[in-house]
């Protein structure tokens, strides 16, 4: 019998991590409003420390450790924002960190991870098992397993952005969440259904990888090949148990969005918000804009996951 | 003898702009503050509307036109920021804005003045004065003009952004502020004398035309040729009556930065920061992190001035 986490634990994580992870801004734009003719907030998660939400689980995570734990130290698997979100956290609380990361994974996210002081082990994502590794790690060295995405105080940290997102503005009519494993949308469910329970939550996955969409439809956990797609941090190939269990509970519906629609968004939040926005950061939004029909006159909440892409990979995308 | 605005005249300026001009947000990076050595606050006018400061003066100035004004229109000569701020500000208030721009502006800039409902005026750059042709205008069709910087209502506007970082951070020690023609400089050394009198306040200019370093040594408006520099937002040939008699009265001194430092200074903000910042914004950065030497331990305000740069220019600087 799983242990769901409730918003009772994404409040407590709300006070474990004040003052460490930043209240990012919720920002507006009058072109994003005409365009969807709603009033849209963007939760900025992309000015997030270490540049995405991932560092509200993963510190909200390592703050429940027992000193025997953190002694010991963390292992992570992760195409990116969780490793560095695990290395920035553990950094702060002194922890030491292993992040198991792909062998492909943008150099930025890579630099970053070890510029944290965490210690790197690379591995090939499309004939290696991470999680298989994560785990021989951390029995071999007695390490405590951080897991991405289906973890009860990992999807209650991410819970708090959403949380602070409604704090600020108040009720919503939508909220547009991106979706690889599940922890940010089924935290983000977790706040809706306790802050503004009217408010229709929505995930959203790279086409190339809808595997949320047919978990929804068939009613269990399916599992894909890793997609090929633009939006890194949403590569996952399955929903976790915790996450799929809320999201069922939760969340309205599942929508995709294509690489070439995230590219458009990407043009839009650097030339019209001044925000540099990685690929899977844009999901949100895009689906918002393809529903715009269906939004007229509401108030809709946007995440923006993150942040972290390489520069050159950036203008590549943003100058095709 | 000149009507030189206080803080006063910045304050009442904050109560017209409210619930109308964003209230940027103020962010702070732990590897900006490593690297100074300092605690870095960053306040983000890329993330202002219309992607700049300029909004907060022009719609101050235009907020105070009489009745008779506003139904005649105003006018206002610029390439950048301030021709978006006027026709963005004309379009909220309803009052007809006419643009003298450039024949060969890029398009985008055109087609977002027009977008807002601003009648573009065409001039010649290489033969004509749009000065000139503005005045013509302002006589000719009753129409009220709107200098981009030296004018007391658009200096009390702009001096709204750095009364906002102290209102939100407390006091600082140094505050780095972009310098062109000196309307935002003025009216942040207006807000620091009267909010934070121990914080000195520093102008930075392009190295290619420290037409403002000049002036103060000269203790008179010293006039230069159109600087060569990326930083299009201060190619200024020289300040202002009220912008100089206020800089001398209040600013430490002037500092300068190089292209170089300048697209050092945009990597940085996209790469750690996630934002776009165009190379004008980012003269404050610059200049601080050449004087870090004198900064150590010290609470440093960087005024980001704005972020309106062309999406194929930005890749270009930063792909070099």
């Amino acid at each position: 019998m799983l242990q769901i986490p409730t918003y009772t634990d994404v409040a407590a994580a709300a006070e474990r991590i004040k003052g460490r992870a930043h209240r990012t801004a919720v920002v507006t734009s009058r072109i994003a409003d005409e365009e969807l003719g709603a009033k849209v907030f963007f939760k900025c998660e992309c000015l997030q420390r270490a540049g995405a939400f991932k560092f509200r689980g993963a510190f909200n995570a390592l703050s429940k450790l027992d000193e025997r734990q953190r002694r010991n130290g963390v292992v992570a698997y992760s195409s990116g924002n969780h490793a560095q979100a695990i290395a920035l956290s553990s950094f702060v609380l002194g922890v030491p960190a292993t992040i198991v990361m792909p062998h492909d994974a943008p150099a930025a996210k890579l630099a970053a991870t070890k510029g944290y002081g965490g210690k790197v082990v690379l591995y090939d994502r499309y004939t290696e098992d991470r999680e298989a590794i994560g785990r021989a790690l951390a029995e071999e060295h007695g390490l405590t397993l951080i897991p991405p995405y289906d973890h009860p105080d990992v999807i209650a940290g991410q819970g708090t952005a959403a949380m602070e997102l409604f704090e600020e503005v108040g009720d919503l009519d939508a909220l547009f969440v991106p979706l690889g494993g599940g922890g940010l949308l089924a935290g983000s469910a977790l706040s809706a259904a306790a802050l503004a329970p009217h408010c229709k939550v929505y995930g959203v996955e790279p086409e190339a990888g809808n595997d949320g969409q047919q978990s929804l439809a068939a009613g269990s956990i399916v599992h894909i090949e890793t997609p090929k797609t633009i939006a890194d941090g949403a590569q996952t190939q399955h929903l976790g148990d915790y996450t799929f269990e809320i999201i069922r509970r939760h969340v309205e519906s599942i929508q995709t969005a294509t690489d070439a629609q995230l590219i458009e968004c990407m043009r839009f939040f650097a030339t019209r918000m001044k925000m540099v926005v990685e690929p899977t950061g844009c999901l949100g939004f895009a689906a918002a804009r393809d529903m715009r029909s269906k939004l007229q006159g509401k108030r809709v909440g946007v995440l923006v996951s993150g942040g972290n892409v390489d520069v050159e990979r950036y203008c590549a995308l943003l100058t095709a």
